[in-house]
This record gives C-alpha cells, sequence and structure tokens, in this order.
C-alpha cells in the first residue's frame, strides 16, 4: 500500500517537493480515531520513546531515591541540542549515581543545534559524550542500573538487566511484542525495536492517561509529564519544535521526535495518542503533520494556535529573508475533523 | 503518476524509510537513454545548474579578459563548503573584477560543512557573504556585470542584464521554455526556472559534448570541464560527493549537486547528460542514485568503483561506528542495463 502524499514543499509557483507518510491516533482503550496510509508496517519508534523508555528510572523510585530534579527526569526523556544547561544536567546525573562521564556508552557527537556547536567551538572546547543529544536517557540508564545494583558498563546490550528492564516496559505500554527479530541498533547503541503505529499511539494514550497500566507505571507517568511540562526546554532546546510546542502547551500536550521522521505525542484532556512516521525519514514534514494533527484534535486557542499554524503551513525563507515557499500539511490530513 | 521507490534506508533486519525520485538519462541529440518515474514533471533545478548559468561568463571572454584561473571558473559553478580556499578565491574573482564583497547578493550563511563552521567560529570568526556556498557562482555574476559594462547592483533580479543572459544560456541548451510562470527564487536569491528532468539531462550531454550549440558555447563549455576536473575541490569541498567523484573520475564525468534532491551530471566519453530528483528533496538518495547511475553507464573500474558503489550502497554507521543500517539503491534502478 503506498502511504498518501501528507505534506508538499512549493517555492514560488510549483510544488517542488512531496512528503509521503502514514498517522495513527487511537486512545487509551485502543480504538483507532485516525489512520492514513499503512498504518499496519512496523516502524522504528527510534527517540521518540525516549519517555517511554524512561518508566522503569521512575517506576522503581530509583529516580527518587538518587534524588533526580525534576529538570533531570525531562532530560532524561530528551534529543537535547547540547546546550550547557542539557550538558550540565547529564554530568550532575551521573553524579547523584557516583559515576563519571567516561561510563557513557552513547558516543560523541558536537551539539545539534549550530549555535550550541558554534558557542562550543569558539571557546576553543570539543564534544564529549555529554553533548550527545541522548545523553540525559543514557545518563538515567546508568542511575537505573547503580539503582539496580548492577554494575553500568554493558548497560547498552540487549541482554544488559537495564535494557531488558526497558523492553518490558515498551512491551507492557505499546502492547506490542519486541522481539529480536524486529530489534535495530539505535544511534546510541541501544535496541530500538520496529512496532505498528498504532501500538505507539497506545502506548502514548495510556502514558498520557495512566489508564490500562499499574497505579505505579501510571504514577511514573504523571510525575514524567508534570517534569518535562515543567521543564519543555530540557526536551529539546533553543527554537526547537517539541520545546516550543510544550512551552507553549504544557500539561495539554507532551510531544517527542525521533530520528527518521517519527514523530509521538499524547494528548491527556482528550485521552489520545498520535504516532507519526513520514516514510523518507523528513523531519520538516513529520512536525507539519504533528502540528496539524495537534491543531485539530485539540484546537488550542492564542499563541499556541499561532505556532502550531506556523509549523503546519511554514513559510520558508531564503538566505537574504525573502520568502519563496512553504512546507504545508495537505489532504487527507486538511481534511481531518 | 507515483514515482518508483529508489532508494531504500534499512536498519537491522527492516527497511526503515524510503526514498521515491525520477531519472532522465539523454543523449546530445535528445534520445532518452533510460526514463525512470514521471519525467515530464517540471522540477527547479537549483544549484545543479551552475555550470549552464556560468556559460556566459566564460563565452563572452569575460572571464579571460579579468584573468580568472581555472580554480575561479570551477568556483564559479560550485556549491562550495566555504572552506577558506574557497572563500579566498571567491574574494579573489571580485578583486579582478573591481569590485568589493558588499556587492554580493547572495545572503550570509555559516559555512555547510561542519569541520569550516567549527574552524571559522573557533578563531571568533562569523560568516559573511564570501562563505555562502554560491558566493563563487555570484562572483561570477559581478565579473559578468562588470565584463559588460554593466552596474553589478540588482544582478539577483530576473530583469538584470546578467540574469538575461544566464536565462538564454539556460533556454538554449536545455531546449526548454523557461518563462515567469515557472520561475522561483533561489537559496541565493537568483531566479530559477522548473523544467522537465529530459530537458536537464539533454542540456548536461550537449555540455559534456559541445554537440547541437554554438561553437563559442562548445569551446566555453570545454574550458569549464577542464577547469573542474582540474579543480573538483572548488566544486564543493572536502569529503563531498562531487569533490571525490571527479578527484576519482576526473574528465570522465562532470557531476553537480541542487537543492531539494536534484543532481544532474554529463559523460562526455558516452555522449549522456543525467538528470535525477529525489520526490522528498533527499540528498543521501539522490547521491545512492547518482551513483549506480554513474556506476552502470560508465563502468569505471579500481578506485572509482569502489568509491561509487560505496555510495551506491552505504553502510551507516552510529556515533560509535557500529553499523547499523545502509542507504541503498533498488530496483528498478539495479536492473539498469
Amino acid at each position: 500500500m503506498d502511504n498518501p502524499i501528507l505534506v508538499e514543499v512549493t517555492r514560488g509557483p510549483q510544488v517542488e517537493s512531496r512528503h509521503r507518510g502514514a498517522v495513527s491516533v487511537v486512545d487509551a482503550e485502543g480504538t483507532s480515531a485516525l489512520a492514513l496510509g499503512d498504518v499496519e508496517c512496523r516502524v522504528f519508534p527510534r527517540s521518540a520513546v525516549k519517555a517511554l523508555q524512561a518508566i522503569p528510572l521512575v517506576e522503581t523510585g530509583i529516580a527518587d531515591r538518587l534524588g533526580l530534579t525534576d529538570a533531570e527526569i525531562a532530560l532524561a526523556c530528551a534529543s537535547h541540542s547540547g546546550e550547557p544547561e542539557h550538558v550540565k544536567a547529564a554530568a550532575a546525573m551521573l553524579a547523584k549515581a557516583g559515576q563519571e562521564p567516561a561510563c557513557l556508552e552513547c558516543g560523541v557527537h558536537w551539539p545539534l543545534g549550530d549555535a550550541a556547536m558554534q558557542a562550543l567551538a569558539r571557546e576553543g572546547g570539543s564534544p564529549s559524550a555529554l553533548h550527545n543529544n541522548c545523553s540525559g536517557k543514557h545518563a538515567g540508564f546508568v542511575c537505573l542500573a547503580c539503582g539496580m545494583d548492577e554494575d553500568p558498563k554493558g548497560y547498552v546490550g540487549p541482554d544488559h538487566r537495564v535494557q531488558r528492564a526497558v523492553r518490558a516496559a515498551l512491551e507492557d505500554i505499546t502492547g506490542a511484542s519486541h522481539g529480536d527479530e524486529v530489534r535495530g541498533v539505535d544511534g546510541c547503541s541501544i535496541p530500538t525495536y520496529a512496532v505498528p503505529l498504532p501500538a505507539l499511539a497506545y502506548g502514548f494514550a495510556k502514558f498520557g492517561t495512566g489508564q490500562g497500566i499499574s497505579r505505579g507505571c501510571a504514577a511514573a507517568a504523571e510525575r514524567m509529564r508534570g517534569a518535562v511540562a515543567a521543564n519543555p526546554f530540557m526536551v529539546a532546546g533553543t527554537g526547537r519544535f517539541d520545546t516550543l510546542v510544550m512551552e507553549a502547551l504544557r500539561e495539554r500536550v507532551f510531544v517527542k521526535t525521533g530520528a527518521e521522521g517519527v514523530h509521538c505525542a499524547a494528548l491527556p484532556e482528550l485521552g489520545l495518542g498520535i504516532a507519526v512516521k513520514c516514510d523518507d525519514g523528513g523531519k520538516r514534514a513529520a512536525e507539519a503533520i504533528m502540528a496539524i494533527l495537534i491543531l485539530r484534535f485539540l484546537e488550542p486557542e492564542g499563541e499556541a494556535r499561532m505556532l502550531l499554524e506556523a509549523y503546519a503551513r511554514r513559510t520558508l525563507k531564503n538566505w537574504n529573508g525573502i520568502p519563496v515557499g512553504e512546507v504545508r500539511a495537505v489532504a487527507p490530513l486538511t481534511d481531518v475533523r
């Protein structure tokens, strides 16, 4: 089944590029509210499920025992831009577990944000694993290992107790099998399991409502949603979609990007979860799709509406600031509701 | 008509993302050697036609009169990475026209290459229009204006004598109409005209062979091909596809990337031109497609073959250097020939 074109990129009088994709919106009972494209195809959720992967850290009580702050819990769910606050918080989490940055197994890359990259270079610095966009998630894994009295060494491996706990949490909340036959290796070396979009959306509906999961898991989800809503900067960074949208909507939405055009969200007040995959991995398209879905389902007003409308139909400007085209969500997305 | 999937991105056991596109390969008489997808759809060639846009500069004799070197002529055809050699050469071109960098109308951006960006930040610098990837092309436009005794001011406008000359050159070599109804504004503010892929491929077949164009234009094309073959670094930069491929194949191929997944090439010894458009604008896919097309048509040996095979089926490594998947051209591309 061919997925529909969901986003067009225009230049002057013409469509210049096109993005196809699939969308699933599901409630906490697993009932579909919207399905576009081939939603049964399994998709690697990548970083979009970082919050679900952090459930064991909070649900076990280890986050509290180590005294992790809300900002640090938010960072455990983050694909951050490597700005100084992110780097500092990741180091602080490791220190609370009695560990050094050298124990991180995520690899090293320059900060994702150009401004953060330039700032680090300007001060003569070079990146460490703390700058890796996944360093907060990994610091959370190290905390989980230490809290379980487990040697963190090798915590990225699928058979380490940390990843077994993470996998169990993912299977429990999504209801989808996470077998070895659908396992890939993520950018930061942990396992990533391909699951159908409705399972992802279902997981986020449960994460957003606490329905259909244990009381402990529901309490952990509530704690994490509150921590992120209070610290949207920690989940992404300056000028990033997830940060801006959660700054505007706070507890009304939890939204998280993943690599290769995946984007997931929970809309707690509506009891809905959303999962998006852009076929070609395009971030600009996934953001336009997520923006119009939040607009159509949540119907926010004021600044939040303006922000989301600007992402659902984004003006492209060239290096001289001249508007040259648009990135815009198109039908069938614009026909939703 | 839906364009076929031409490139798959895998992770572990699964296809993670997919890129669709269209391809046209045409000879200098306009006969099609290969057509995949909807090749009649008009496509903005963007920076892929910089060499064709530079024809008036060389054909008028102005490049020679101003004493432009081969490296500078290559830079006029470039989407460069903003490395020090590129910046220096763009400034030198302007000086030969008696102009200052302030006359560039391309806008300012940080160097495209991360390493060049970091180096500039590390020395406390900030970017100027000379760092814009189009600064060589724009310096060429300024040279053309000055050589025609025309005020360069406003040279990016469609009605300026420079852009009228460029448009005439594009219409002449591609045989396609370049009307206002298909005109968009490019990233660097000059006009870009949407044309069908076979017209682009036809233009590059003529550029590569000198057939079907005036003697003066053919001489200019030969001069430019030689200049680029001798200076592939000037056309792109460290580690970039176009630079690496032309370093390996020299005069046997002229290849140039454009924004939004466009890639064009000339294969002079076969008399063929190639034009590629990835539907979603994906550069990784356009490079894989171009690599397999050069492999299939030119059948190079040795290092050039290894390089192109590595692009046609590229191993993806994560931040720890672990292979996690591939970007690979698939059938119908792998069935060509």
